[in-house]
């Protein structure tokens, strides 16, 4: 034991006292960079997703990038909007799971808890295992060891998160705020040449040619026209996720917290999508071609600094950003998973915090369930990322319904007054109608594309989504069943003291041999009631002399001690003890608790228990099975 | 636990009682076949294995293949010879370790128990991989799953064995006999045809042509001829391998047990060696080429045979005793393991018999080490093989001194008399001076065979079992000094009542809450004795207020119980727990043992313990370190 909290210490560091919780919170500049490493991430690849479905029409229809990408922009406006309502109205946290349940019910709330869970897990997944196809562009040597290395990214992450939020903020913050830094200073750099600003060289303005990429034989038209437009949006979207992060997670932040989380999302949303309007107009405007070795990004960098310091320092962070988008998930789900289980919907040990007051359990949870999909997925995320962005867009639909309806409820409390939902305390807004029309628009657009994903994802994987989800919220609603019956079982509301079970005045000693340990057993037994049996199984002859002759040979223990001698023919002596003390509790002694004592020998060195026969352990186990037995463990060690 | 009994029911059968011991054992029919498959099986590739070596040199060195065996058999009938004797005398069994224990010490006795235990675990993987292979030289197909099937067939075995040694042996008799009766039956062909006996067709009598298989660039000659001559006589003794089986598992006849294992293990000499010699006379004169893609015997067969019914009957039996050779491991590793278990050299369990009266905890220890070894050497029989039949030589050859020590021991006892040497008695015998001859050709023979596979062997992989057998037969003496100690601390003979440690009057009840189930657990602690104290870890003052809120609430129950409560700033309850009983235990009641209460939470429905905190499982684990603290798990189940 010694040794293990030694390394633990070393690993994770000393506990903190409870009283530091508040103390070991983020900052907004911490917090920033932690929450929006995912959704700033996601300019690593959102422009060039779009752009990779609308060349399937042809270079020409490229042109629509732009105006998909606004569309996009305004719905995350409409999204972060009505996520800053969340967090203002339900300041404990919990994002769309908090909500729905108090706006929605149990079930809805249940999806969306268990949709948000399910994307969470993608996120580490995908995000490591798009970090290590960066590493392994640059180094194709490493390609073998893919799975590895994403795992051992996961275990790095982890070990970061187990050591506390502030510190892993601490450590995760300079990718991000690098990875924003370099991007907006080559957009700015672009956007200077591309209007002749400053002197600067302008950059060259291409169109798309025809025939640099031929478009298909025959020309798209029509539903497919339509179905792949579809597509360039829906993957478009990739670029909304993360952006609910911190409305599950606002107890991270220093007090107010409800006020820095709403600052912090507000900005994390200006960010985000500068860079995405940014890359893409500029690479529109470039006419870039997205192909498969080379990305957008890259080009675009590339064209713009002329393949300076600042490409590399792009290319770096980029990688690095990848990776650190996985911590996003690190802090929602844990938290995540502690409101269920604070509701009795998951595992209560999920609530617990560790050593350094984050979720410790949480944590390895999805540090488990991420390497799990890592392995079984070989990191190729490519085939995870069909199943990726359902979950977090069924979550935002949820919410947004939650939300119309939660400035329904406000429109309708008098003014001056305040009551309380269930869950959080509301006032009269005068704004409420315009905020409900904002929230009914973003409903409606995240439900568009939750039906697009659903539809053009379904058969590449999204169906393991749409079938996970609903299983995920029965099983919440079956543990929830287990703690109810637990908590109705230890109720002591109408518990009379007759009602507890009377003990009877009876010890069994289960013993193989009389020597040291079972003496040393049977003294104890001896202090704990008048009626004590020693019973051994007698399988030879030789055994039951042994042990008569030992018993005589002691008789200031053995006085007053029933020796019970069993004959069996077979060679495993747990059945008939078992047999012999059911049967004792049952004909003897029926409704009482027997007591059985039972030795056990024990070493100080590791390992050594192996050499001997497990009969007291699988007693132990055997017994324990029923609910009138107390057993009693008198050890011995040599 | 009942749905695990009637899978083991259905799968190992009915439990046998003790006293069917003496039926479950082999007639020698049966006896011969579990035994025997190891060495006549190695009839399939022994022949083959002398004159791949001899080839090396020149076709013409081919000739040389039937006077090593003829060399070979000569050796076979020494060790058989002396291995009989050594059954005669050592009618318990137990082989080369029992003879070493008896005439050379214990350090030579682990020492042949190591290499004999090593060479089981070998031979089973030699022989499955080998089995495998012949599998997947007729459906290619299956080369991918080789590791897969391999061990399935380890796993087969081993069911069949842990159903009893009885059942075993009549599944494994049919191919045993079916390949011997059918090479036999090619080999009268062979000699009657090549004899030109009963007007059959005469064969065709070859001579080696050098044109078809050139010799070196330069001829092979020296020290490299004698070096090559040596490992083709190496190869050979692979023949060897397999019939000290019997010596081991005298036990496993029916009585009289060692009149029946020596007569069985004359056939089984007789039978391995006709068809070696058989085989090698044939196949050296019709000039057979060995090469890979056609056995030697395969070729043998079909030339004699002209390809009909026999030729895929011996075909068949070919691959089938391959497997079964494996089963000949089965029998000698868990009778040899539990010999050395009974001298406290290995764990206690091997020596337990199972509910078929077999040594269940050997078979499996078995099947998981070779199995082990087929995954690691990736089912490849030909990297195992420079590891193989090490073992057997050092065994035979410690096996020929022992004896050889034996005999002159018993030409020294007085006519009429007779001597215990501590294992078996002994009696003037007058043959002994010509039976010590044999004995030490035996043995000098053996050695002879033992330097050379270890000596041209060494680099490719003998030196894994030259370093394996001693460590080995260190942990051995290792295992036997903990037992030592352990009945040394166990010993009742200088007891005094005195001894055993006297007991607190105090129970110590480690509770969460004050619920149904710790109510429980303080009711029984009260019958305990009169000092009970209660014992919280405060974490919250909610947590305090509620405790003390409901503890005034069952004055029947918590009267004279004294409530302590500890405030904790941390979240692991387990540490603060038990530094209050150490304390307790340390400064109120040294040297006495102090009883700990522990409510256990559980559940009958399989996992849902899993939903809760393991706390109470934690805290027993951590208390059972402690020698002077008995742990009471009082049951609490919903």
């Amino acid at each position: 034991m010694t040794d293990f909290s030694t390394i633990k210490r070393f690993l994770i560091g000393k506990p903190f006292p409870n009283r530091l919780e508040v103390h070991e919170r983020l900052d907004k500049v911490r917090g920033l960079a932690i929450f929006a490493s995912d959704p700033i991430s996601s300019n690593a690849y959102a422009t060039e997703a779009i752009m990779t479905v609308l060349i399937i029409i042809s270079t020409g229809a490229l042109q629509m990038t732009l105006p998909i990408a606004l569309i996009i922009a305004s719905l995350v406006f409409f999204v972060i909007f009505s996520y800053i309502q969340t967090i203002l109205h339900y300041p404990d946290g919990g994002g769309a799971y908090t909500v729905s349940k108090d706006n929605l019910g149990t079930i809805p709330s249940l999806i969306a808890g268990a949709a948000l869970l399910t994307d969470y897990v993608l996120t580490v997944a995908v995000s490591v295992s798009a970090g290590v196809r960066a590493v392994s562009s640059a180094f194709p040597e490493v390609h073998t060891y893919r799975v590895a290395i994403a795992v051992g990214v996961i275990v790095f992450i982890t070990w970061m998160n187990l050591r506390g939020v502030r510190e892993s903020g601490t450590v995760f913050a300079v990718p991000t705020y690098a990875f924003f830094a370099g991007v907006l200073l080559t957009i700015a750099i672009g956007l200077a040449r591309y209007f002749g600003l400053f002197g600067l060289e302008p950059l060259p303005i291409h169109t798309y040619d025809p025939a640099a990429h031929p478009a298909a034989a025959s020309p798209i038209a029509g539903f497919a026209y339509i179905w792949l437009v579809l597509r360039a949006f829906a993957a478009g979207c990739t670029a909304l996720t993360g952006i609910e992060a911190i409305s599950n997670g606002i107890k991270a932040f220093k007090p107010p917290e409800s006020i820095n989380a709403a600052k912090t999302m507000s900005v994390m949303g200006l960010m985000a999508m500068s860079l995405f309007l940014g890359i893409s107009f500029l690479s529109t405007r470039m006419a870039l071609i997205p192909f498969e070795e080379n990305s957008i990004l890259s080009q675009m960098t590339y064209t713009i600094t002329g393949g300076g310091f600042l490409y590399y320092w792009v290319q770096l962070f980029t990688m690095l950003i990848l990776f650190m988008a996985a911590n996003t998930g690190y802090q929602d789900f844990p938290r995540l998973s502690a409101f269920l289980a604070r509701d009795d919907f998951l595992p209560r040990w999920l609530e617990n915090r560790g050593d350094r007051l984050v979720y410790s359990m949480g944590i390895i949870t999805l540090a488990f369930l991420s390497s799990l999909i890592v392995i079984v997925f070989q990191a190729n995320e490519i085939k995870m990322l069909p199943l990726y962005a359902l979950g977090v867009f069924l979550s935002f639909c949820l919410s947004q319904v939650g939300m119309f309806r939660l400035m329904g409820k406000i429109g309708k409390v008098p003014p001056g007054e305040s009551v309380f939902t269930g869950v959080t305390t509301i006032h009269y807004e005068s704004g409420w109608w315009w905020k409900r029309i904002i929230n009914l628009v973003g409903a409606t657009g995240t439900g568009i594309v939750l039906v697009i994903l659903a539809v053009t994802k379904f058969r590449e994987g999204a169906w393991i989504v749409v079938l996970a989800v609903p299983l995920l919220a029965l099983m919440f609603r079956g543990i929830n069943g287990h703690y109810r019956r637990v908590s109705e079982a230890l109720r002591t509301r109408n518990l009379a003291p007759g009602d507890l079970q009377e003990t009877a005045d009876l010890v069994i000693v289960a013993i193989g041999d009389v020597h040291r340990g079972s003496l040393r057993a049977l003294k104890y037994a001896k202090h704990l009631g008048s009626d004590v049996r020693a019973v051994s199984i007698i399988t030879s002859e030789k055994q039951r002399q042994n042990i008569e002759e030992r018993w005589q040979r002691f008789p200031e223990i053995t006085e007053g001690v029933e020796l019970v001698l069993i004959d069996y023919e077979y060679r495993d002596i747990v059945d008939p003890l078992i047999d012999y003390i059911e049967h004792v509790n049952n004909v003897e002694f029926p409704d009482q608790l027997v007591t059985v004592v039972v030795p056990q020998f024990l070493s100080h060195r590791e390992g050594e228990q192996f050499l001997h026969n497990q009969t007291a352990g699988r007693l132990r186990r055997a017994l324990s099975q029923y609910a009138d037995l107390v057993i009693i463990d008198v050890p011995y060690h040599i």
